[in-house]
């Protein structure tokens, strides 16, 4: 039986697709024994068990083709992430939005109740709310981005409340670090301050050293997004929006911690110049969020910020 | 210069169209000389100032051609009510999603940075929230309906901050009571059972005699959609949503305001018929929200239940 992953190249799309596939994998009794990684590019992984469909996820006729009468869920993680969303409006209302209905549209015509997994953000949050922020605190966005996830949220909802699909929705703290190149995503620099000078690369930072942020590891986050997918339906009650875990970390501790591994003369090679473009948008996410009834679902949090910056060099650096 | 009313035709649609055209309406400065009404019903108003535009507000090209170079705003009250949004699944997402995506196009595609004024619900909310909802809460909606307007409200706010349009979004409590016969919103009944008595009939309360609602008479709210329309948008802020005011009436406060006016028998033609799927909805809209800011801003609520009836009564009834 399949999955199927949209934005399977991604960095996090490919860890979430070699951990469905690790021995013994099932979702509601049956066993994962393929998945279908939809992306504009091929998915990296060399697995026989791993098909790659390259094309637009927003294209009704591929995604057609690629729902077996095999498949089990689907994962929705392509976006187009929350910078280049803000400079194109119309590709960000294209992929985050039209995209996500042509999905769930293609699952209500499944004659199977799909799981539908459905990568949101923090995104979604607006400004000057409580810390942690409560989970009946609404979205406000002050990004297009945000506003697009916080739209498939309600509608990934709404065809669950309906019973079209069988839905989950997990708002993803700011992954620390993601490894490869800077990309689009306003809080790219958080992943480039300790990927870059752990590879004796200068990197910048464009936010003020005292912003918390929120996040995750990439290993809790896959790890979280496997669990989000084989939970029972029930246990998640009507309302399927999750906050997932992350920690509340400052700039300036994420930093501290990159010296208490790798040395001052690693964490030099940050410079800071601020960007108020940057600054706007990921300064008006919260740093904080209320995680009590995740956790309370079996959802982990990584447990300090040393063990992000070991997660990132023990999985993508060796050391 | 020219007012867009989508759902012209309506009882509320009409009404506001009245309060537009009063002497010396002005926004921004700007007279209001005429409306267009776009409704799939003409506008029942005999008023050369209105130009009544008889098509579906999904049409694309109907909304361009009626949006002429002399328009200052779009009022968009055009919407499948609750009950049928629930029953026609596809007919509410063209309707109340599709529609909206379309007019706030071609408001963008307008010379003129365009008021939009979209009229939202407390449908929105869901169940089990601390009474009243304070302003942060977010919406959980129970039903397709109130997951349309959630999202309409947050494509207005995001063409709103990217300056597309000045927008405005007003979260209409239930209206009592509404003139006419019955429709298919869930909270029909809530001037069924007004209405119906008052006019020697009978009438059936499908909800808890308990319940809480949270209502607004037609004179308060079309006077605060008029005040919404005409306020400075800077004084609204960043995030245009806004609760508009209501009070807190049960079933049983209304009923004794009824009797109280129209005497006990006129109270006893109301029959007590519990309707699961109605009250599933009904029940999960809150009773109360907290309208600190609007109040601040001027809007208005009702004086109490016994006014909201005498409203109705002379009004409607001319007594």
């Amino acid at each position: 039986m399949q999955v199927i992953v949209t934005g399977g190249a991604g960095f996090l799309g490919a860890r979430l697709i070699q951990t469905l596939l690790e021995e013994g994998q099932r979702i509601e009794g049956e066993t994962i024994t393929r998945v279908t990684s939809i992306d504009l590019a091929p998915c990296p992984l060399d697995d026989p068990r791993v098909e790659s469909w390259v094309g637009d996820v927003a294209d009704k006729a591929l995604i057609e083709r690629a729902m077996g009468d095999d498949t089990l869920a689907v994962c929705h993680l392509a976006a187009v992430v929350s910078s280049q969303a803000e400079a194109d409006f119309e590709l960000g209302m294209r992929v985050n939005l039209e995209a996500t209905q042509a999905l769930l549209d293609a699952c209500r015509a499944h004659p199977r109740r799909l799981r539908f997994l459905f990568a949101s953000s923090l995104a979604v949050f607006g400004p000057g709310l409580e810390q942690p922020v409560p989970e009946v605190v609404g979205p406000q966005p002050r990004s297009s981005y945000g506003a697009q996830k916080a739209i498939g949220e309600l509608l990934v909802n709404d065809y669950s409340r309906r019973g079209f699909i069988d839905g989950r929705v997990c708002r993803l703290p700011t992954i620390v670090a993601r490894p490869g190149k800077p990309n689009q995503a306003a809080s790219s620099f958080a992943s480039s301050i300790i990927r870059e000078p752990l590879a004796g690369q200068r990197a910048v930072c464009p936010v003020d050293p005292d912003l918390p942020l929120w996040l995750s590891s990439p290993r809790a986050m896959v790890g979280n997004l496997r669990h989000a997918l084989q939970l029972d339906g029930d246990a998640l009650g009507e309302w399927r929006t999750l906050n997932l875990p992350g920690i509340t970390v400052t700039v300036t501790q994420l930093l501290d911690a990159l010296e208490r591994q790798a040395g001052a003369e690693t964490r030099a090679l940050v410079d800071f110049e601020p960007d108020a473009a940057i600054d706007k948008i990921v300064a008006s996410w919260p740093g904080g969020l209320d995680i009590e009834r995740p956790l309370s679902l079996g959802f982990q949090a990584d447990a300090d910020v040393d063990t992000v910056i070991h997660a990132y060099r023990e999985d993508y650096l060796n050391t």
